[in-house]
């Protein structure tokens, strides 16, 4: 038995990654594409097996050595059937990704969320680490996350577990694009922000940004130089994390929640607002145990959680 | 080795409960006793190992078959150091519950918390089993939970963790208890069931209900008899119920909501608007995978549940 490797696959619209990492989850070799979507599922699984061989091939992995494959894809998906049920942004309806791949790279090849591998790449090997219990909150277009539970990534028997973006914060409030309102999404995402800016700005609050194209970074910088408006609605974000961070310490009680997404790039400036926001909420116990930390593999955190799903098929 | 049976005691601040079980959870004797909340810690312990003695002797079973014993406390509490924090109903602030009735009985003991433990009776005998992933929601003076996850009861580190009460979801709303606004046990409760039906009768909203006290349970009868306002308030608390059921679906995507408590016993009244106001969630997948239940088990809920957490003690 010389399977000494693994290989990590994370799918995006718009570029895939691809890591080749041993049974201790070095990485020992890593590569990436531009997905090629618009030429159709057929085309985009060809380039992933071609990115594959080309991984091994430069890192001078023979494919005897590796024992399987995990492919992170955007969902819903079924992980059990090996499909991806629906990903708007490349179009698929329905597609057999583990057959498909599977059968052009010849390896052993199983299929996970994106959202749930890159939550667990940052409990494997980045903010989560050494932890038993952790959530993953992703702030981007909208609020995606990740929910390990005593090591086990919860997926759930319909491969949804850690939709933590559509829980409900506040019913009956902003417009969700799931479709309820309230959700964290609607509150906390990067688009979020940026709506409740145009909105309150549009209502006649005064800001130093006056472009009609705001974006979520200028209303952080313009925050942090002082504006009121763009304070205030940064105020509102951390707010409306530290209320879904409460709602997940009183629930499940774990001991981290790691952010990711581009807001993060704030750093303390948001994650000051967050804690202290969030250190006020009763129930002080599971509060003060779970600490609120920055995501720390960045773009690599999908594809070392795919190849972390993918270390159980050297079992 | 002959130890076939386990103990489990519920106790509240009314009254205990104590039963043995067998491996195979058959319930071999059951008693009950008032709780002396009013004499104070050691007399409550000593009426709980009589209760257990009379248990045990009602039942022919000798002590040397008995591998241990769980009690379920109110908490805060503290199972690793068997110790309760505090329970109010019983006045008890840090006290050393697992030593005190370890030394009185003579048996292994260890604690839960009680609406674990009512929780993973549910699971393990009543509306849950057969659930791989079963969350359950009490509702009465306040909302309590039980989250259990691919059969493991979530404690968290904390022994926290289940406090869905206390999840908020409307942001700014209606004062908890706990400190925060919003919180589900602020609309859901039998509590608020009451409070928001005062409150819109207070604002001249008329009702065939006109007595000053109401109870939860006069609401759910005028609403089916067809008091307009009673209608309304009950429709609301199903709606909110119904915001929590889809939040938890798509956080964890469990097989099973059991919900226990007073407002059961409205039956199909309650549970057909709960399922009718849960159904129209998006996330189609998670919401229709997770069915809604009425609890089972009733008072016995608790003490089942301490049994199954003491079982682990005979292995």
């Amino acid at each position: 038995m010389s399977k000494k490797y693994v290989v990590g696959i994370d799918l995006g619209g718009t570029n895939a990654r691809a890591a080749a990492v041993d049974r201790d989850l070095h990485i020992a070799a890593r590569n990436r594409c531009s997905t090629p979507a618009a030429d159709g599922f057929a085309a985009v699984m060809r380039s992933l097996a071609q990115l594959t061989d080309e991984l091994l091939r430069d890192a001078k992995i023979d494919k005897s050595e590796v024992g399987g494959l995990c492919i992170a894809c955007p969902g819903p998906l079924d992980g059990d059937q090996g499909i991806v049920i629906h990903a708007p942004n490349l179009q698929w309806f329905d597609v057999p990704v583990v057959k498909t791949l599977g059968d052009l790279t010849g390896l052993k090849t199983i299929l996970e969320n994106d959202a749930n591998a890159a939550g667990y790449g940052e409990f494997i090997a980045g903010a989560g680490k050494g932890a038993q219990t952790m959530i993953m909150m992703t702030l981007g277009t909208g609020v995606g996350g990740a929910v390990v539970i005593d090591g086990q990534l919860r997926r759930g028997p319909s491969w949804t577990g850690g939709e933590l973006g559509h829980t409900v914060i506040l019913d009956g409030g902003r417009q969700c694009a799931c479709g309820q309102r309230g959700c964290l999404e609607a509150y906390a995402s990067a688009t979020s922000t940026v709506g409740r800016f145009v909105e309150a700005r549009q209502a006649g609050r005064p800001s130093s940004l006056t472009a009609a194209a705001v974006s979520c970074r200028e209303i952080f910088t313009a925050a942090k130089e002082g504006d009121e408006l763009a304070k205030e609605i940064v105020a509102g974000t951390a707010h409306y994390i530290a209320v879904a961070a409460s709602n997940l310490a009183n629930l499940l009680n774990p001991d981290r929640l790691v952010i990711s997404g581009g807001p993060i790039q704030a750093g303390d400036f948001l994650f000051d607002q967050i804690r202290a926001a969030y250190v006020n909420r009763p129930f002080a116990r599971p509060v003060q145990h779970m600490q609120i930390l920055s995501a720390t593999l960045g773009e690599d955190a999908g594809v070392v959680g795919a190849a972390g799903c993918a270390l159980r098929l050297l079992a």
